[in-house]
């Protein structure tokens, strides 16, 4: 891998985005230096020991520090604060990313922060697992998985150099605009999520032998929404707050889709459900033929 | 595998389970002569061709022959009419067993139509894929999982064969009453396959451009969403009318508690949502430790 306008690396955030980065650029034989930096010393000590990336550093000014693109994989609520804190340390024609799940709102937190010679360029892989922290990292997360960009305002090469670098990680690269990107992942990510962590809620609230056979007896279907529901809590409460408006939209619908099904339950109109639930395996062949099934 | 008591065992359907039964029977190197029968022609072909079991027969009455053991693997809406059919060949101390997902529904719809020399022993096998067919069994699809049993009125000894039987396929069997079945069953299996199918289906509404990306970056969530929302149509039908009582009660319970987080999302209570949000990730190392997250 050769980018070869890109000699520093900075990743603020060690959780299993942040390293699973630095672990992808190692792997795939990057030639630049990657500097990493995590709040929280712990997390920075378990990277150490892990030897994930070239560097980590104790601030992150000096992780910023003559950086030519710097990501930002923190939560969505935290990239206010971090912004903030780096923006006057910044490289001249730095370009800075993030990570994050929701895209609106991260633009209108830092843009107004990103100093005139910098450049952002909002990003979002759509990967990950249901582990957090650095242990949770690993260089072939990317592989294969869409990594979404919103080019915005930054000049056509500053967007080259990042797809690149996103590319050499194995991730395809593809441009939007912040607003379908919340609308996309509303309704693919956000909501799914939001569902899963209410059923596995529902089930908690049980009386103590059924709940205790709920776990027992977790079928497909609870476990899968189980393993969703064991996502990180900070990050997923900030996307729920960064995202209302689309969410609420498609919630919306859901609800609406919902009360329909219940009701032919209630009725017993079989034919209804059938229809939908035979319209349902379409998508899931769709899914497979785009090569999105694992 | 001895299990000298039934020298043979008919499976009426030849789907993913009737035939993961017999492949497992078979795997398991089990002394008793499996007949199959499905009222398709073409799957009976299928499994012909496949090899599965020792004999494939044209009509259910010579299936159910001297059968020992008696398996309905058919859908739960289709038991009371293949009862119907078999009742007046079967062995005189036979056992009938079945492998729906719902149970109150099967007792009520085949108890009636049991000879009172045969044993009706309702089950319910924790085990599928989002695949159906003889193509989709395996013989390994019943190893560690549980096979829910309701004994009813069956002797001790007709209970005993039925799981040293399922035993020998690989799974843990443990008895219940059908109503406790059918409330449990409600929440982990029932429940999650119909928020799945809604989910899905309000993505098939969405604008074309939309829904296209939807399919293309359905990452986490959605993705397993899709697979959920592609099991069996008609068994999936048949499981929402004749479990109707227990769903709608736990969808009831679902509701209020995803509009607690509507809520939350909309009025911005990060608190409410990262508290729920933490107690579901125990929920999840409860499964891990029972072992079931696979």
């Amino acid at each position: 891998m050769t980018d070869t306008a890109l000699s520093k690396v900075a990743i603020i955030g060690i959780g299993l985005i942040g390293a699973s980065v630095a672990l992808a650029a190692r792997h795939r034989k990057s030639d630049c230096h990657i500097a990493l930096y995590d709040r929280d010393e712990a997390v920075r000590k378990t990277a150490q020991g892990l030897n994930i990336g070239d560097e980590i550093c104790a601030d992150s000014a000096a992780c910023v520090a003559d950086a030519d693109l710097v990501i930002l994989a923190v939560p969505v609520g935290a990239m206010k604060a971090v912004m903030s804190k780096i923006k006057s340390h910044l490289k001249q024609g730095a370009i800075i990313t993030d990570t994050g799940s929701t895209k609106r709102s991260v633009i209108r937190d830092i843009g107004p922060l990103i100093p005139d010679n910098c450049h952002l360029i909002a990003g979002h892989p759509l990967a990950g697992t249901e582990f957090s922290g650095p242990e949770a990292g690993f260089p072939s997360l990317f592989e294969g998985r869409y990594w979404l960009i919103i080019p915005g305002e930054a000049p056509q090469e500053k967007v080259s150099q990042l797809e690149q670098f996103l590319s050499a990680l194995g991730a395809m690269t593809e441009q939007m605009d912040a607003e379908y990107h919340d609308r996309v992942l509303a309704l693919t990510s956000h909501l799914p999520h939001l569902i899963a962590y209410t059923i596995v809620g529902t089930a908690t609230d049980l009386e103590q032998d059924l709940k205790n056979d709920v776990i027992r007896f977790s079928a497909s279907g609870f476990r899968d929404f189980t393993r969703i529901a064991a996502s990180d809590p900070v990050m997923w409460r900030d996307v729920f707050i960064n995202n209302d408006e689309a969410i609420l939209e498609m919630l919306q619908r859901f609800n609406e889709d919902l009360s329909y099904l219940q009701r032919a339950i209630r009725w017993k109109e079989g034919d209804k459900l059938f229809e939908l639930f035979s319209r349902t395996r379409d998508i899931r062949r769709s899914i497979i033929d785009a090569g999105q099934d694992s």
